[in-house]
């Protein structure tokens, strides 16, 4: 069995699946939450939903409390069942591919937590307790940036003194890279080529784009972090710089506090003034709401500048531009109206695929389109399960 | 006669014209410079060059100096025989045209210098001294923004909170609006047309891109500040934003330390390591150095991609992409490098008329380009003049 783990400062998703036949199959999925402020478990098994209220002090007593809760149900009989854990990690720095966790890989994702704060130091937390319980087990991190690593220069390096990147590390990372990874894998699955060139639009409420040339990364859209880019649910994507400095000192705040309100106060949720949410702001949008109209018209507008600016960069040879995540496998309204601003491309929609129900992917474009257009739902979880199978 | 006065903090620099048969001449120009400092005054008339080492401890004395000099010099009889006064002024905020200097305007101004805290203030005082030297002239206020004022929200708004763009003015401003009207009228008189799609490329030590969409700014690189944008000579343009946090936190400085380094040591400077002019550069690429290299690749492909987006917004339309100010005027490399990277658009260099000389303008395209391409020599003090004129 191969336990797939994504795991955030006060909480552990995971995934149990098993490979039969080679075909992977998913036993059981759960959360560990609010740990360290009280406590809660939940695991979905067999059409039933599991829930626990208990204390969970920290990391290590919160993934205890998981596999014992996975043995008590007979999800498992012996833990040591457990041959291979897959860790979703935010920021893999400089490494190129998912990797089997030995020092060399903890002290690269130590040094890549000054780019990853957040997201980097409780990885790495929960990858050392499971790594104590689960002893024999392979454990293999898996890099939302690795996908990225095969950008050429002219994408990845900042206008800035060059030093910054010499020294500290500062250029596009690009994230999102397990999911881009699994699209393009998809993609090429379903028309039976390879090196493609693709425009990948991972709009959830984190959201980035990918153009692939030859079926590698050549360009994304987040950045050192993942602030970067287009406009998110309440990130901003990229703006001018300077703004940071204006507010700073219209605000009397300091930087780390500007840019937490660019993280998290700006994007769908500070243009529309309703919600994060796209749902609530196409509903919105649908009453006529000015503020909501504003923030789809230039959300989708970002989406379409990367879109052009990527077509331009793959010398205008795309294969195709795919929607996934939240927002781009679900929202029609979203997908339109990207497509609608791509003038300098010969796209057309099929409508009623656009709206149509589907469940893996369909392609939504009409035949008399240049460029082929899907919706595909991502599978982040199936990406890492395979990687670390591939070292079992 | 008309004075055009272009100022900054430290020095004052002036142009004085005469309208004789509703021709615009040229008499004389110079500059005050080193004020606060030490002080020099230097003028060029009738081919000579008059220079003057004189103590200017203020804006008044400097302001004073040179109407005497221009006096002494027999170059004007009277001040009184100054009837307008230009001024360029870098941020008027939301006026959308030269204005005729009153307590409103300089009201403005005084808001708009929370903007622009290193342009406009000194501005503000070398207009109040003028007008107490000339009380009988017209003064007239040139704004590099007004240009803009054109622009669609859906190209000036930011995703920020919304509350920032009512409360504090943060919106997209845009610069160099006296070049792009210039080049534009240029433009339109030369094929004889009005109401253009035009990409025009401002490309000097600060450069900016605009998109006019029937004659009218429709989209500029430029931001709230002459940060964003394309990269520049020692500006990064635009960034991941949460660079400044991150090398903040990495320095130990604060937001405004790490926005000067944005706006100073940054761009083609901070990447070549050897200078922010591209002809430094430009010997450096060609002996092979491969910083160099990649600034021109960078600074090139910055371009292209905002060209390609300009030309989307357009639906394609585009009559024509002008290179002007000192790089866009000079640099054949440049240009060809721009314009080797717009793959979706049908464009064809002629490449000899690319390297060749001009007086004013030339049109750079082959015949069978679809999409022309002018260098054209701007001229921001005649279209200053102009405005002044329209006032007498």
């Amino acid at each position: 069995m191969i336990l797939v783990v994504n795991s955030g400062s006060s909480s552990i998703k995971f995934s149990l699946y098993k490979n039969e036949d080679n075909k992977i199959v998913k036993i059981t999925q759960g959360i560990a939450e609010q740990i360290k402020v009280k406590g809660k478990v939940s695991i979905s098994y067999n059409q039933n939903k599991y829930e626990y209220d208990i204390d969970l002090p920290n990391h290590k007593i919160a993934i205890e409390t998981i596999l014992t809760k996975l043995d008590d149900l007979n999800i498992i009989e012996n833990i040591a069942d457990i041959k291979g854990v897959g860790y979703r990690t935010v920021h893999g720095g400089s490494i190129s591919k998912s990797s089997l966790i030995d020092d060399s890989v903890l002290n690269k994702l130590n040094e890549s937590s000054k780019l990853a704060p957040l997201h980097n130091p409780p990885a790495l937390l929960v990858i050392e307790k499971f790594r104590e319980f689960l002893p024999n087990a392979k454990h293999v991190a898996c890099f939302d940036t690795a996908f990225h690593q095969t950008m050429p220069k002219i994408n990845y390096i900042y206008p800035v003194n060059y030093d910054w990147y010499k020294n500290y590390g500062v250029r596009k990372y690009g994230f999102h890279g397990i999911s881009f990874n699994y699209i393009n894998k998809k993609y090429e699955e379903i028309v039976g080529k390879t090196k493609t060139n693709t425009i990948v639009c991972h709009l959830g409420n984190g959201a980035s784009l990918c153009s692939t040339k030859n079926g590698k990364s050549f360009d994304t859209t987040m950045g050192l972090t993942p602030l970067a880019g287009i406009m998110m649910g309440t990130r901003c994507g990229d703006i001018d710089p300077s703004i940071i400095n204006f507010m700073a000192s219209t605000l009397k705040k300091d930087v780390a506090q500007i840019n937490d309100m660019l993280n998290n106060e700006s994007g769908l949720l500070g243009v529309s003034k309703v919600s994060s949410d796209i749902r609530y702001i196409e509903d919105g949008y649908r009453n006529g709401d000015e503020l909501c109209l504003l923030a789809i018209e230039l959300y989708t507008q970002k989406i379409a500048n990367f879109i052009i600016q990527m077509a331009n960069q793959q010398e205008g040879k795309v294969d195709a531009i795919i929607f996934t995540a939240g927002i781009g496998e679900n929202s029609a309204t979203i997908r339109k109206k990207v497509i609608d601003k791509l003038f300098l491309l010969n796209v057309k929609l099929d409508e009623l695929k656009n709206e149509a129900s589907y469940s893996d992917y369909l392609k939504i474009s009409s035949d008399n389109s240049g460029v082929e257009i899907y919706k595909i739902r991502t599978n982040e979880e199936i990406m890492i399960c395979q990687d670390v199978i591939s070292f079992l």
